[in-house]
Protein backbone atom coordinates (compact mmCIF):
# COMPACT_ATOMS: atom_id res chain seq x y z
CA UNK A 1 0.00 0.00 0.00
CA UNK A 2 1.18 3.22 -0.78
CA UNK A 3 2.40 6.18 1.60
CA UNK A 4 0.06 9.10 1.65
CA UNK A 5 2.75 11.14 -0.18
CA UNK A 6 3.56 8.85 -2.44
CA UNK A 7 -0.76 8.42 -3.61
CA UNK A 8 -0.83 11.89 -3.54
CA UNK A 9 1.96 12.24 -6.01
CA UNK A 10 0.74 9.41 -8.29
CA UNK A 11 -3.04 10.17 -8.89
CA UNK A 12 -3.43 11.84 -12.08
CA UNK A 13 -6.91 12.55 -14.24
CA UNK A 14 -6.18 9.04 -16.12
CA UNK A 15 -8.58 9.61 -19.59
CA UNK A 16 -7.56 6.08 -21.19
CA UNK A 17 -8.97 2.71 -21.51
CA UNK A 18 -8.97 0.04 -18.29
CA UNK A 19 -8.84 -3.85 -18.21
CA UNK A 20 -11.99 -5.80 -17.86
CA UNK A 21 -10.57 -7.31 -14.65
CA UNK A 22 -13.08 -6.78 -12.24
CA UNK A 23 -12.70 -4.77 -8.91
CA UNK A 24 -13.14 -6.93 -5.86
CA UNK A 25 -15.98 -5.00 -3.92
CA UNK A 26 -13.95 -5.37 -0.79
CA UNK A 27 -11.33 -2.51 -2.69
CA UNK A 28 -14.69 -0.81 -3.87
CA UNK A 29 -15.74 -0.17 0.18
CA UNK A 30 -12.37 0.37 0.86
CA UNK A 31 -12.48 3.46 -1.79
CA UNK A 32 -16.27 4.75 -0.80
CA UNK A 33 -15.11 4.37 3.31
CA UNK A 34 -12.04 6.62 1.94
CA UNK A 35 -14.67 9.30 0.61
CA UNK A 36 -16.70 9.28 3.29
CA UNK A 37 -14.38 9.92 6.25
CA UNK A 38 -13.83 13.34 4.10
CA UNK A 39 -15.06 16.22 6.16
CA UNK A 40 -17.90 18.18 6.11
CA UNK A 41 -19.25 21.36 6.94
CA UNK A 42 -20.21 21.13 10.27
CA UNK A 43 -20.44 17.43 10.34
CA UNK A 44 -23.20 17.58 8.37
CA UNK A 45 -22.03 14.24 5.57
CA UNK A 46 -23.66 15.86 2.20
CA UNK A 47 -22.22 13.32 0.35
CA UNK A 48 -23.63 9.75 -0.88
CA UNK A 49 -22.32 7.19 -3.14
CA UNK A 50 -23.62 4.60 -6.07
CA UNK A 51 -21.01 2.34 -6.47
CA UNK A 52 -22.09 0.54 -10.10
CA UNK A 53 -20.41 -3.14 -10.77
CA UNK A 54 -23.44 -4.95 -12.10
CA UNK A 55 -23.47 -5.09 -15.53
CA UNK A 56 -26.60 -4.59 -16.97
CA UNK A 57 -26.70 -0.86 -14.62
CA UNK A 58 -23.29 -0.03 -16.25
CA UNK A 59 -24.25 -0.48 -19.70
CA UNK A 60 -27.63 1.34 -18.86
CA UNK A 61 -25.43 4.57 -17.87
CA UNK A 62 -23.07 3.92 -20.93
CA UNK A 63 -25.83 5.11 -23.12
CA UNK A 64 -26.51 8.49 -21.41
CA UNK A 65 -22.99 8.81 -21.04
CA UNK A 66 -21.85 10.56 -24.15
CA UNK A 67 -19.63 9.24 -27.00
CA UNK A 68 -16.33 10.94 -25.64
CA UNK A 69 -17.22 10.04 -21.97
CA UNK A 70 -17.87 6.09 -22.62
CA UNK A 71 -15.94 4.83 -19.95
CA UNK A 72 -14.80 0.89 -20.54
CA UNK A 73 -13.99 0.67 -16.52
CA UNK A 74 -15.70 -2.34 -15.04
CA UNK A 75 -17.06 -0.14 -12.42
CA UNK A 76 -17.92 3.22 -11.31
CA UNK A 77 -18.74 5.22 -8.01
CA UNK A 78 -21.52 8.07 -8.33
CA UNK A 79 -21.18 11.37 -6.30
CA UNK A 80 -24.25 12.25 -4.79
CA UNK A 81 -24.93 15.52 -3.20
CA UNK A 82 -27.10 17.29 -1.11
CA UNK A 83 -27.67 21.18 -0.05
CA UNK A 84 -27.92 21.29 3.81
CA UNK A 85 -27.06 24.29 5.08
CA UNK A 86 -24.20 24.38 7.61
CA UNK A 87 -22.71 27.27 8.88
CA UNK A 88 -25.31 30.64 8.88
CA UNK A 89 -27.91 29.01 6.56
CA UNK A 90 -24.78 28.70 3.98
CA UNK A 91 -24.03 25.29 2.44
CA UNK A 92 -20.49 23.86 2.04
CA UNK A 93 -21.36 20.84 0.22
CA UNK A 94 -19.46 21.59 -3.03
CA UNK A 95 -16.01 21.77 -0.55
CA UNK A 96 -17.68 18.36 1.03
CA UNK A 97 -18.03 16.15 -1.78
CA UNK A 98 -14.64 17.55 -3.26
CA UNK A 99 -13.10 16.17 -0.04
CA UNK A 100 -14.39 12.85 -0.64
CA UNK A 101 -13.63 12.48 -4.50
CA UNK A 102 -10.04 13.52 -3.81
CA UNK A 103 -10.07 11.30 -0.94
CA UNK A 104 -11.71 8.54 -3.22
CA UNK A 105 -8.95 9.63 -5.79
CA UNK A 106 -5.72 8.74 -3.74
CA UNK A 107 -7.31 5.58 -2.26
CA UNK A 108 -8.02 4.19 -5.49
CA UNK A 109 -4.39 5.30 -6.93
CA UNK A 110 -3.04 3.71 -3.53
CA UNK A 111 -4.72 0.46 -3.92
CA UNK A 112 -3.73 0.00 -7.93
CA UNK A 113 -6.48 1.23 -9.84
CA UNK A 114 -6.87 4.42 -11.85
CA UNK A 115 -9.73 7.57 -12.13
CA UNK A 116 -10.50 10.59 -12.89
CA UNK A 117 -12.54 13.35 -11.73
CA UNK A 118 -15.58 13.72 -14.42
CA UNK A 119 -17.98 16.75 -13.23
CA UNK A 120 -18.22 19.37 -15.56
CA UNK A 121 -19.18 16.86 -18.77
CA UNK A 122 -22.23 15.64 -16.41
CA UNK A 123 -23.23 18.92 -14.93
CA UNK A 124 -23.54 20.85 -17.97
CA UNK A 125 -26.51 21.46 -20.44
CA UNK A 126 -26.72 18.03 -21.39
CA UNK A 127 -27.96 16.57 -17.71
CA UNK A 128 -26.11 13.54 -18.07
CA UNK A 129 -25.51 13.57 -14.13
CA UNK A 130 -29.80 13.49 -14.22
CA UNK A 131 -30.25 10.83 -16.41
CA UNK A 132 -27.40 8.70 -14.60
CA UNK A 133 -29.52 9.71 -11.41
CA UNK A 134 -32.64 8.27 -12.92
CA UNK A 135 -31.37 5.15 -13.69
CA UNK A 136 -29.67 4.68 -10.38
CA UNK A 137 -33.39 5.30 -8.64
CA UNK A 138 -31.71 8.56 -6.96
CA UNK A 139 -34.56 10.58 -5.48
CA UNK A 140 -34.90 14.58 -6.23
CA UNK A 141 -33.43 16.16 -2.95
CA UNK A 142 -29.78 14.31 -4.13
CA UNK A 143 -28.00 15.68 -7.20
CA UNK A 144 -25.73 13.35 -9.18
CA UNK A 145 -22.67 15.96 -9.84
CA UNK A 146 -19.63 13.30 -10.13
CA UNK A 147 -18.87 9.82 -11.25
CA UNK A 148 -15.27 7.97 -10.92
CA UNK A 149 -14.39 5.32 -13.38
CA UNK A 150 -12.47 2.60 -11.21
CA UNK A 151 -10.35 -0.13 -12.73
CA UNK A 152 -6.91 -0.98 -14.14
CA UNK A 153 -5.92 0.86 -16.77
CA UNK A 154 -4.76 -0.54 -19.69
CA UNK A 155 -2.74 2.44 -21.02
CA UNK A 156 0.55 4.33 -19.86
CA UNK A 157 -0.07 7.04 -16.97
CA UNK A 158 0.57 10.38 -18.01
CA UNK A 159 0.82 13.26 -15.16
CA UNK A 160 -0.28 17.13 -16.08
CA UNK A 161 2.18 19.57 -16.53
CA UNK A 162 2.01 22.12 -13.37
CA UNK A 163 3.24 25.30 -13.08
CA UNK A 164 6.33 25.55 -10.85
CA UNK A 165 6.21 25.67 -6.97
CA UNK A 166 7.18 29.13 -6.41
CA UNK A 167 4.73 30.79 -8.02
CA UNK A 168 1.63 29.23 -6.48
CA UNK A 169 3.09 28.82 -2.90
CA UNK A 170 5.00 31.33 -0.71
CA UNK A 171 6.34 31.58 3.04
CA UNK A 172 5.15 34.77 5.00
CA UNK A 173 3.25 36.94 2.67
CA UNK A 174 2.03 36.91 -1.12
CA UNK A 175 5.50 36.91 -3.18
CA UNK A 176 4.87 37.07 -6.85
CA UNK B 1 4.56 7.25 7.03
CA UNK B 2 1.40 6.43 7.17
CA UNK B 3 -0.16 4.73 4.15
CA UNK B 4 -2.48 6.76 2.13
CA UNK B 5 -5.69 4.64 3.52
CA UNK B 6 -4.36 5.11 7.59
CA UNK B 7 -3.83 8.94 6.83
CA UNK B 8 -7.30 8.97 5.73
CA UNK B 9 -8.95 7.24 8.52
CA UNK B 10 -6.53 9.50 11.16
CA UNK B 11 -7.72 12.64 9.57
CA UNK B 12 -10.06 14.58 12.07
CA UNK B 13 -11.43 18.15 12.75
CA UNK B 14 -8.59 19.35 15.86
CA UNK B 15 -9.93 22.01 17.42
CA UNK B 16 -7.20 21.76 20.39
CA UNK B 17 -3.96 23.44 21.77
CA UNK B 18 -0.89 22.88 19.91
CA UNK B 19 2.67 22.43 21.31
CA UNK B 20 4.82 25.53 20.62
CA UNK B 21 7.11 23.26 18.49
CA UNK B 22 8.18 24.20 15.41
CA UNK B 23 6.93 22.84 12.23
CA UNK B 24 10.38 22.25 10.12
CA UNK B 25 10.31 24.37 6.44
CA UNK B 26 10.53 20.78 5.25
CA UNK B 27 7.36 19.44 6.34
CA UNK B 28 5.65 22.62 5.33
CA UNK B 29 6.74 22.33 1.56
CA UNK B 30 5.90 18.51 1.54
CA UNK B 31 2.41 19.42 3.03
CA UNK B 32 1.83 22.36 -0.03
CA UNK B 33 3.28 20.25 -2.41
CA UNK B 34 0.22 17.33 -1.29
CA UNK B 35 -1.76 20.68 -1.85
CA UNK B 36 -0.78 21.86 -5.37
CA UNK B 37 -0.83 18.14 -6.51
CA UNK B 38 -4.80 18.17 -6.23
CA UNK B 39 -6.34 18.08 -9.34
CA UNK B 40 -8.15 21.12 -10.68
CA UNK B 41 -11.18 21.61 -13.41
CA UNK B 42 -8.86 21.42 -17.01
CA UNK B 43 -6.35 22.19 -15.20
CA UNK B 44 -6.25 25.75 -14.41
CA UNK B 45 -3.96 25.55 -10.99
CA UNK B 46 -6.70 28.04 -9.22
CA UNK B 47 -5.09 27.40 -5.40
CA UNK B 48 -2.34 29.21 -4.21
CA UNK B 49 -0.44 28.81 -0.17
CA UNK B 50 1.41 30.84 1.97
CA UNK B 51 2.47 29.07 4.74
CA UNK B 52 3.10 31.48 7.98
CA UNK B 53 5.68 30.29 10.45
CA UNK B 54 7.14 33.86 11.18
CA UNK B 55 6.20 35.37 14.95
CA UNK B 56 5.84 38.09 14.01
CA UNK B 57 3.35 37.78 11.47
CA UNK B 58 1.54 34.78 12.95
CA UNK B 59 1.23 37.39 15.53
CA UNK B 60 -0.38 39.84 13.01
CA UNK B 61 -2.74 37.38 12.09
CA UNK B 62 -3.56 36.29 15.45
CA UNK B 63 -5.01 39.81 16.04
CA UNK B 64 -7.69 39.57 13.03
CA UNK B 65 -8.71 36.29 13.91
CA UNK B 66 -11.76 35.98 16.46
CA UNK B 67 -11.31 34.92 19.87
CA UNK B 68 -12.68 31.24 19.56
CA UNK B 69 -10.38 30.57 16.84
CA UNK B 70 -7.00 31.73 17.88
CA UNK B 71 -4.83 29.28 17.53
CA UNK B 72 -1.77 28.12 19.42
CA UNK B 73 -0.33 26.29 15.96
CA UNK B 74 3.15 27.46 15.38
CA UNK B 75 2.47 27.58 11.55
CA UNK B 76 -0.44 27.55 10.00
CA UNK B 77 -1.21 27.34 5.80
CA UNK B 78 -3.18 30.41 4.11
CA UNK B 79 -5.09 28.89 1.29
CA UNK B 80 -6.10 31.54 -1.65
CA UNK B 81 -8.18 30.85 -4.34
CA UNK B 82 -8.41 32.61 -8.11
CA UNK B 83 -11.96 32.17 -9.89
CA UNK B 84 -10.93 31.09 -13.52
CA UNK B 85 -13.29 29.91 -15.58
CA UNK B 86 -12.43 26.29 -16.68
CA UNK B 87 -14.93 24.57 -18.77
CA UNK B 88 -17.95 26.07 -20.78
CA UNK B 89 -17.36 29.29 -18.34
CA UNK B 90 -18.09 27.42 -14.97
CA UNK B 91 -15.80 27.77 -12.32
CA UNK B 92 -14.89 24.93 -10.22
CA UNK B 93 -12.42 26.63 -8.29
CA UNK B 94 -14.33 25.85 -4.75
CA UNK B 95 -13.75 21.96 -5.88
CA UNK B 96 -10.08 22.89 -6.74
CA UNK B 97 -9.22 24.30 -3.44
CA UNK B 98 -11.21 22.01 -1.66
CA UNK B 99 -9.35 18.96 -2.90
CA UNK B 100 -6.51 20.65 -2.34
CA UNK B 101 -7.40 21.42 1.28
CA UNK B 102 -8.39 17.60 1.84
CA UNK B 103 -4.57 16.73 -0.04
CA UNK B 104 -2.95 19.11 2.94
CA UNK B 105 -5.15 17.57 5.83
CA UNK B 106 -4.14 13.87 5.00
CA UNK B 107 -0.55 15.08 4.62
CA UNK B 108 -0.44 16.96 7.83
CA UNK B 109 -1.54 13.83 9.66
CA UNK B 110 0.94 11.50 7.70
CA UNK B 111 3.57 13.76 8.96
CA UNK B 112 2.39 13.09 12.66
CA UNK B 113 0.55 16.80 12.79
CA UNK B 114 -2.94 18.00 13.32
CA UNK B 115 -5.45 20.86 11.45
CA UNK B 116 -8.64 21.86 10.65
CA UNK B 117 -10.24 23.14 8.07
CA UNK B 118 -11.07 26.58 8.91
CA UNK B 119 -13.41 28.22 6.04
CA UNK B 120 -17.12 29.48 7.38
CA UNK B 121 -15.66 31.21 10.33
CA UNK B 122 -13.36 33.55 7.78
CA UNK B 123 -15.23 33.89 5.16
CA UNK B 124 -18.65 34.98 7.02
CA UNK B 125 -20.04 38.68 7.70
CA UNK B 126 -16.72 39.49 9.91
CA UNK B 127 -14.26 38.89 6.85
CA UNK B 128 -11.20 37.97 8.73
CA UNK B 129 -10.31 36.31 5.77
CA UNK B 130 -9.67 39.27 4.18
CA UNK B 131 -8.40 41.16 7.14
CA UNK B 132 -5.61 38.05 6.82
CA UNK B 133 -5.04 38.60 3.31
CA UNK B 134 -4.40 41.93 3.72
CA UNK B 135 -1.49 41.88 6.35
CA UNK B 136 0.03 39.17 3.88
CA UNK B 137 -0.42 41.49 1.03
CA UNK B 138 -2.44 39.29 -1.24
CA UNK B 139 -4.22 41.08 -4.73
CA UNK B 140 -7.60 41.54 -5.03
CA UNK B 141 -8.32 38.78 -7.51
CA UNK B 142 -7.15 36.28 -5.07
CA UNK B 143 -9.66 35.61 -2.38
CA UNK B 144 -8.38 34.08 1.07
CA UNK B 145 -11.21 31.90 2.15
CA UNK B 146 -9.18 28.84 4.67
CA UNK B 147 -6.11 28.60 6.57
CA UNK B 148 -5.12 25.16 8.11
CA UNK B 149 -2.75 25.28 11.75
CA UNK B 150 0.05 22.90 11.29
CA UNK B 151 1.36 21.59 14.51
CA UNK B 152 2.19 18.70 17.25
CA UNK B 153 -1.80 18.32 19.11
CA UNK B 154 -0.90 19.21 22.75
CA UNK B 155 -4.47 17.38 23.38
CA UNK B 156 -6.61 14.01 22.79
CA UNK B 157 -7.38 13.93 19.29
CA UNK B 158 -11.19 13.20 18.69
CA UNK B 159 -12.95 11.66 15.98
CA UNK B 160 -16.25 12.97 14.90
CA UNK B 161 -19.06 10.61 14.81
CA UNK B 162 -20.56 9.36 11.53
CA UNK B 163 -23.39 7.90 10.07
CA UNK B 164 -23.19 4.01 9.08
CA UNK B 165 -21.83 3.49 5.80
CA UNK B 166 -24.96 1.57 5.03
CA UNK B 167 -27.00 4.73 4.97
CA UNK B 168 -24.63 6.69 2.65
CA UNK B 169 -23.13 4.49 0.50
CA UNK B 170 -24.82 1.68 -1.99
CA UNK B 171 -24.20 -0.65 -4.69
CA UNK B 172 -25.92 -0.42 -7.76
CA UNK B 173 -28.73 1.73 -7.40
CA UNK B 174 -30.06 4.10 -4.27
CA UNK B 175 -31.67 2.11 -1.30
CA UNK B 176 -32.14 4.46 1.43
Amino acid sequence: MMTVLEAIKERTSYRGGYKNTPVPREDLVKIMDAGLLAPSGCNTQTTSLIAVDDTEVLNKLREVIEPEFIISAPSLICVLTQAIPAYKDKCFNVQDYSAAIENMLIAIVGLGYQSCWVEGQITDEHEIGKKMAKILGVPDDYELICFLPVGIADQPIKHAGRKPFEERAWFNGFRV
